[in-house]
């Protein structure tokens, strides 16, 4: 019961898929909600991925989610659109916004998609990389449920709030995805298994001063009694703290406030209601200039920065995405690793609803 | 010699449009070039003001920068633009672009621009605050000379590459103005004049590791010998460093590669060319909901930041651009502060050019 199994991606893919249908999700909608689940496996970001599984079985179940696809287009023009996600499940919200957005973008050069009353999306880096693959700069946020303490504040008023950025160029496009904290929720939640302290820098106690007690922070959090964790930059100014909180706030503006949805402590208010916004774009590169030269441009800048000279004793300078890529080839051929627990949660799942496990 | 004196925002503005009138800019274009560099100094950025005068004098001179507007719209779509700034004054060259980014979001909803060949514009903040007071959501980077390490590497790749977003309250607007690195270059000067060491984490040395010497990083940068600032996140990923990295890159990708420029390690090849590249966005808000609604919004979630519970031992949280707002009022009611070496060099460049000096 302790060690790692494998499994395939298609046996995974089938898993889930049947288990959304279960729950009265219509197949295109499993397919899709499954497949952003599965991305995050496939590219190790297993916090975002299957492991979530039984958080949208329970979601399902208690109507914080909709099984069928009740998001509307609200206001529309040739290079806007006003989506209201109708508590549907947010992977099949937001790749309609961001099939929109791409729509847009092919038709008049740039599309801009704002989202209200969705729900927990999975990785933004799934929607931006949906553009990059049209030959479009992509751009996809969100906003989530209050975890991120202000410059000089003292309660969690941010979500994480990733931005994700891509591009695409010859090879494997240029990927950001990135929570705007310094980092995200689960890393607290590894250190506080393991026994470790937090590096100063990473969190605030309920006063708001700096603290290394990964328990306190997620016991605080849980209980909403003050305290969090900061935002890219750290505590104070003397690390920019106060930008990792500006680029939380643009977040806010561009999915909560655009979209007229409460920000992050108007979020998950009772368990019927997540009311969670999304930001899409898609701005084409033909454009500006013709796809091919940008490419290769691209390519040529990534393939630079990695060249370059590196720091005594690291042998590798990583772009974005490129982490993610190499694991999603990896997982591909021999399988994405489940831990123990997670692995457990689902058979479980399966044993509830009938559905056979992977293996 | 030693104490600051103050001069009064009227008087500098007439001050430095006539010198860059004697140097053959024509007077719109001196006006748009000096409000630019006064309004940093007005919102307390002296590091982008007219301290900056003596290089725009040695640029113009030189031929790095054209006195007049030599910039032309390379391509245009309804929403799109990319515009060659043929060498042009970075002020004027920005103003143009996000004016036309403006009447495109009027018109079209959005408006992107992307400029190449083009010199320093100053504070990003100057353009995407045009945005939104037009009820615009603002978007403002620029690239720069390479100053900045990417996460694992030694050699300075990146510019400080600004990133400024701006959006419309019912009051002083959203303003988010930052560098994508932990620290301007600035700020090493500072400690370097004060003989201070850097807190570990704002710079590596020509082997890529950690250094508090101020004066060895200068150093190095000015002879491109390796080493330079550390990206937002500081060193390593134990604090995300390679989210700044990510976002400097990003800057790179809208500026440079979608207007087919260099990037930061193509600019200021030699005294003749600067080869900097901007981004510019203006979303209408109007394209998704009411701006007037917008505006209320806006202005009660900043309100509800900063009214929310400070850490213990702060009595502020500050909404980003309140510092710059609040700045602007005390010094257009009490002159704008000039240490001596500014003024000193200010004196000497209208002693030059037969401008008299402003009291």
């Amino acid at each position: 019961m302790t060690e790692e199994t494998r499994v395939s991606k298609d046996g995974l893919v089938e898993f889930c898929v049947r288990v959304f249908e279960k729950l009265g999700v219509p197949p295109p909608d499993a397919r899709v909600s499954t497949d952003v689940l599965v991305l995050a496996d496939l590219r190790n970001k297993g916090s975002h991925g299957v492991a979530r599984l039984p958080r949208y079985v329970d979601g399902l179940r208690k109507g914080l989610m909709k099984p069928t696809n009740s998001a509307k287009v609200v206001h529309k023009t040739e290079t806007s659109a006003l989506i209201d996600g109708g508590k549907s499940l947010g992977q099949v919200v937001g790749h309609m916004g961001m099939q929109l957005a791409i729509e847009m973008a092919k038709a008049h050069d740039m599309g801009f998609v704002t989202v209200r009353n969705s729900n927990h999306y999975g990785i933004a880096g799934y929607y931006s990389l949906m553009a990059a693959e049209e030959g479009c700069v992509g751009l996809s946020m969100t906003n989530a449920a209050p975890l991120v303490v202000p410059t000089f504040g003292r309660d969690a008023i941010f979500g994480t709030n990733p931005i994700s950025i891509s591009a695409p160029a010859e090879g494997d496009p240029f990927l950001l995805d990135m929570a705007t904290s310094v980092v995200p929720r689960g890393k607290l939640e590894v250190h506080d298994r393991e026994g470790k302290p937090l590096p100063p820098g990473w969190a605030v106690d309920s006063r708001g001063k700096g603290t290394t007690s990964p328990k306190e922070v997620l016991q605080n959090l849980a209980t909403r009694a003050g305290g969090g964790i900061l935002p890219l930059g750290g505590e104070g100014e003397l690390y920019s703290g106060h930008k990792g909180y500006g680029l939380a706030m643009a977040v806010e503006v561009l999915c909560a406030l655009l979209s007229g949805s409460p920000s992050a402590l108007g979020t998950y208010v009772d368990e019927s209601n997540a009311n969670i916004s999304h930001f899409f774009g898609a701005i084409s590169v033909e454009a500006f200039r013709p796809l091919r030269e940008f490419k290769r441009d691209m390519q040529s800048l990534m393939d630079s920065v990695r060249g370059s000279p590196k720091a005594d004793g690291c042998d590798h300078i990583y772009v974005h995405g490129e982490k993610g890529f190499s694991a999603q080839r990896d997982r591909l051929k021999h399988g994405i690793p489940l831990g123990p627990k997670v692995a457990e949660s689902l058979k479980k799942i399966g044993g509830e609803f009938g559905v056979s496990w992977v293996a």
